[in-house]
C-alpha cells in the first residue's frame, strides 16, 4: 500500500470532471488537484507555451510528495505530454492515450470521431495512439470551440436552446462520417454528453477520457500493490487565480461539495 | 507636434478594433500595439490579477518613449485603471472612462444600458461614472459571456443563427428597460453591432468606446500641440504567445492590412 497522494492538474477546473471519476474508481486515494485558473485556457496557446506550463504545474504537484500525475487537461496531453513524461521518476499519465485505447477497444466499424478545443484538434496525438493500435481506423475530428464557454455560462441543461444548436451543427459532420464511438476529448464535455449521446443517437458509443484514466491508473497501482486501500482518501485544492467562488465552481465538475482546503498559489514566480 | 508614438494595449486582439478607430481619426500617429494573447482573456481574472496585468502592459509599452497610453481593454478600464493611471508621468485612457461620458451625453431618457464581460460587469466603474456626471441616471447591465467566443469563432454575420439566440437573449433584459442608449463595453462588440443594432432598435444610440477614446485623445493632442500632423504613421504589432496567425486574426479586427511587423515578448519575465 503506497499512501502518496495522486496529483491531478488541469488548466482550469474542468478537470474536475476527472477527480470525480477517480474518487468512484479509488475512494481511498488522497488527490491534490491544481487548477492553472490565471492561465487558463490553455486551448488557444501555442504548443511551446503548453508544454512549459505543464512541466509548472507537474514541478508544484511534486513537491507534495505524490505518487503518480494525472494530466486532466486534453490540451497538455495532446501537446508534448509525452515528451515530457520520461522527465519524472513517477508515473505522468494523460487523457488522451488512455482514451485512445478505449476507443479502439470499443468500435466495430474502425470509425471513430474526436471533439476538442482547437489545439487538441489540431494536434495528430489521438491520430497517433489510434493508428499505432488500429492502423485501418478511421478517424474524424471536429474542434468544437463553443462548447467550453456554453458550459461555463451554465447552458448544459438537456434541450437548451443555444446548447442545442451548437451541439447540432459541430456534430452533424460525425454523424453523416458514420461513427460508432466518440471520444470527448475536452474536460469539459461529460456535462454535456446526455445532449451530445441523443444528438449522435444510441448506436455510438460515447468515450470519457477521465473515466478511462481512473481506470487505467487503478488498474497500474493494484499491480504495484500501490492503492490505498482504505475508505476515503483527503482532497486538496490548488489554484493560481481567485479562490473566490471555488466551492460553486467546482462542485459543478465533481458532482459532490468541496470539502479540503483550497489554496492560491503562484507558479509564475518559481 | 510631438511625432512620438501612442501606445494601446489589451488583453488580446479585440484592443485593435479601437486602434481602427484611432487611425480613422489620427492618421498620421504612430501607433504601438500590445496584445496579452498569452494571458488572454481577463475577464475571468480577480481585480488584484488585472491590475498586476494592466501595470506590466503599461511598463512594456512605456519602454518605447510613448507620449500617451490607451487602455482598449473593457475589464482593464473597469478594473483599477483610475488607481494607477496617476502613477505614471503620461496620459493613461481607459475606454471606459469615454464611453460613459458619451453615453450621458447621447441619452434623452437617461436609462443607460452596459453590456460586457463578467468582470465589466460586476465592476462599478461604469455606474460611477456615469452617476458623477448624471446623477439621475438609471444604469442597466447585462454580462454577455458567450459575445466574445462567438465572434473569435467568425460568427458575425448578421442573421447567424447561434448570434442572433444568444444576442436575442442577452438583449431581452435591456430592451425591455427601454434604455436608449447603450455601451458596447468589450473590445469584441463592434463587430457584432449591425446584429446588436438590429435587435434594439433604432431609437437605441449604440456606444463604441474604441471611437470615443480616440475622439478624446485626439482633442487632448491637438489642446497640447501634440498632434502627430502627416499622412500616415507606423503600426508595430508586440503580442506575449505566438504571433503565428497574427495577420489574420488582426485584421478582422482593425479593418485593414497588417503592414507593420509583429514580435512575440515576454512580459512575466521582468
Amino acid at each position: 500500500m503506497d499512501l502518496r497522494p495522486i496529483g491531478v492538474f488541469d488548466s482550469g477546473l474542468g478537470g474536475l470532471t476527472c477527480v470525480k471519476r477517480l474518487r468512484e474508481l479509488m475512494p481511498g486515494e488522497d488527490i491534490i488537484y491544481l487548477g492553472d485558473t490565471g492561465r487558463v485556457p490553455y486551448g488557444g496557446r501555442s504548443r511551446e507555451t503548453i508544454i512549459k506550463y505543464a512541466r509548472q504545474d507537474i514541478a508544484f504537484l511534486r513537491r507534495h510528495d505524490i505518487k503518480a500525475v494525472v494530466a486532466a487537461c486534453g490540451t497538455v496531453s495532446t501537446n508534448g505530454l509525452e515528451e515530457i513524461a520520461g522527465d519524472y521518476a513517477i508515473p505522468v499519465l494523460g487523457v488522451a492515450a488512455a482514451a485512445a485505447r478505449a476507443a479502439v477497444n470499443a468500435t466495430r466499424s474502425g470509425r471513430i470521431g474526436l471533439i476538442g478545443t482547437k489545439a487538441s484538434i489540431r494536434s495528430t496525438a489521438y491520430d497517433e495512439k489510434i493508428l499505432r493500435l488500429m492502423p485501418e481506423a478511421r478517424i474524424v475530428k471536429k474542434a468544437c470551440p463553443l462548447f467550453v464557454p456554453i458550459v461555463e455560462d451554465g447552458r448544459i441543461g438537456d434541450g437548451e436552446p443555444v446548447l442545442e444548436l451548437v451541439a447540432h451543427q459541430y456534430l452533424e459532420d460525425l454523424r453523416r462520417a458514420g461513427v460508432d464511438t466518440l471520444i470527448l476529448g475536452c474536460t469539459h464535455y461529460p456535462l454535456i454528453a446526455g445532449t451530445i449521446g441523443r444528438l449522435m443517437g444510441p448506436g455510438v458509443t460515447l468515450i470519457d477520457p477521465g473515466a478511462e484514466i481512473a481506470a487505467l491508473l487503478r488498474r497500474r497501482l493494484e499491480e504495484e500493490d500501490a492503492l490505498a486501500d482504505r475508505d476515503r482518501g483527503a482532497y486538496s485544492y490548488f489554484v493560481t487565480d481567485s479562490a473566490e467562488d471555488f466551492a460553486q465552481t467546482a462542485s459543478l465538475f465533481l458532482g459532490f461539495r468541496v470539502e479540503g482546503a483550497v489554496s492560491r498559489v503562484s507558479l509564475e514566480d518559481r
